[in-house]
């Protein structure tokens, strides 16, 4: 693999600088969390987008969150086909293996991704539905969350619809698999619905109630 | 959707500490990075483990890495097909859309998707190899890695060996997408292979001069 | 220009270095930098001093902060007379082309300007009172600090108190600049005072609260 | 000043891991520098610009360059009107305090200051000629170059004219500074002129024979 470069030295010093201080002071809990292995309490869905770190919003202590992070944060349904489903296998560890308590759907304002599953469901790139486009073989998911919102007004008013939408979604899938039905029904496991504002920074939740999002 | 819950107190607490401190201070960052969009550079891949944030490791800005978290940091082979492949949407998306500078691959210690995989493979865990086992799926992508350390001596060092080798399967695969091997060639995206110690908090990056792991 | 000379030799081999690794290594970043224009996220006018980097200090990524150093980090009042001010142009970009969303200003120990200004102040540099004195007539916008700590008791406290005071009167004229004033009570800016001291490499930070500064 | 706000935490944490890494392990020369002084051998001005860090491409150890940023690196000529001029202190307080033994003056591509310059001397942005303009009012230091680079065809060709300009101007300046002529004329202090690309990450020095720059 000659293509293979060493980390480029910006990250080298801050690398340099977290293990001088919080590994350093933290060495013990470190120790342990290697010896004993991690039990996170919950997990979370969550976007790759830059501009929402799970870990900061929710001031998550190294050990507490299992971490999944995808294009929009969306799960798909259930189908144990035998080929390869990244999400499907991130949600079975967590849920099967970690026994985690809560599974949290974390969805995001101004999401490129969903952006990009709008302009495909409204045939304004052809681009995405294209067998070849990964994105848009991936916001497949979303499609069927399209129809629901499709005639609200206002094209931001849409746009925030789909994002959460795609946190419904993600949940409906969610309790497709058997594993997780199970969990939810005897009561060992919570599903949760989110979406925060990056530019406001507020967050709200799915209420099952309503059917609809609320302020925290 | 009558399963979904409320956001646990425990955690709406801590938003809200979030909110008051963090992000009141940093409003006006947070509402430019709502308005002009995200520009990253660089994104990371790595493992959902609870006790290996990359945020955290590299004091991340809001802003700064894309971030895709998933079982073992996995990625697939390029594969075209017209099915769902969650991973190769966010290599495609962060390497097309947001042109990131660097690509970056990072393995750790402990790996529990690492072990089951070694189990898998060497004949420990049937459940794994049935059709219906995500993780078992999802973890073949490293069966080509097995192969080239099944000769290590000591379950550790095996179990180490096969961490790393999860790191450079990942490096050769993202080679194998077009968009990519175009983009490394051309010089405008670098790719890094990395693997840390969570009880150690050392970190190793792949040297292909050496075609190994060395500190940092 | 027949004075002007080639680059020392000692600094030629150091570029070199640094294109052959630095640059290098992250050549995509620089090259999309330049196409895209810069988006620092925070201005810090720091004092000219070769002792106190805040690139080093901050382990500032290449486009993350606007600089502006001069002597004693000083930021003279708002006066829109025509003439030059150099300190106002730069806070001017940075507020209102740039929109940061930060502005630092650091003080720091063992401050030549800051010390010359006491000099002079209480009467011990002649040289610095006269018309052509250029360090002098900047100096003078300390002036009014002065006043406020010359009952300070001790001489190397009475530095350091005005060494912070020059940090409070900057931050002070800032605020007389309309764009700053604006920004600020319109919550896309922030202001921040700090000091720092080069031997003990610490760092304090100017508490409102307490109108005092405090170790960070 | 009830306006002044604590650190940010993002830095605030990097902060930390200066002091714990670059700090401590080199903490008696700080204290050195700090009990004996600055003794740098050269000053460099600069441009503000997130985008060029002089101390990165020079690898600038801590006591080593004196450094003034300003917008476009610019220095005004002589005028000991009695009036402040923070450059004209810069230079002061270097050339006759510190006697450092080079001046150099770096320019870079990209530059916002030069651009605005640019359109403001062909007429193209009113607003920067109106007397409250800061930043219009310090690149008036540059309008005596515009009319040399006029001519010049290409607009990109034109505003790369005008950049390696803002270096000559500034140099030309330089030498009505009594002092500076005296110490470039009895041999103790060199003049240098620079001029970096951001995206190619190239350097070229002014050489004065041929009256030009030309690649390091």
């Amino acid at each position: 693999m000659k293509f293979a470069k060493p980390l480029p030295s910006y990250l080298l010093q801050r690398y340099q600088g977290w293990h001088a201080t919080t590994y350093t002071e933290n060495k013990a809990w470190y120790r342990r969390l290697a010896d004993e292995g991690q039990r996170p309490r919950a997990m979370v869905i969550s976007c790759c987008d830059s501009r929402v770190h799970v870990t900061s919003i929710f001031g998550a202590d190294t050990g507490e969150f299992f971490i999944h992070r995808n294009i929009a944060n969306l799960v798909p349904p259930y189908e144990p086909d035998g080929l390869q489903h990244g999400t499907s296998a991130t949600v079975e560890y967590a849920v099967t293996a970690l026994k985690v308590a809560h599974l949290i759907v974390l969805g995001h304002s101004n999401c490129g991704g969903v952006a990009g599953c709008m302009s495909m469901c409204s045939g304004h790139a052809p681009e995405l539905d294209e067998k070849t486009s990964f994105v848009g073989r991936w916001m497949d998911i979303l499609r069927p969350g399209y129809a629901a919102i499709e005639h609200v007004e206002g094209e931001q008013e849409r746009l925030r619809a789909l994002e959460k939408k795609a946190v419904c979604v993600s949940l409906e899938n969610l309790m497709t698999f058997p594993f997780i039905e199970e969990a939810v029904n005897n009561g060992t496991l919570s599903l949760h619905g989110l979406w925060t504002d990056i530019g406001e920074g507020s967050l709200e939740y799915y209420e099952a109630k309503d059917d609809k999002f609320l302020p925290v």
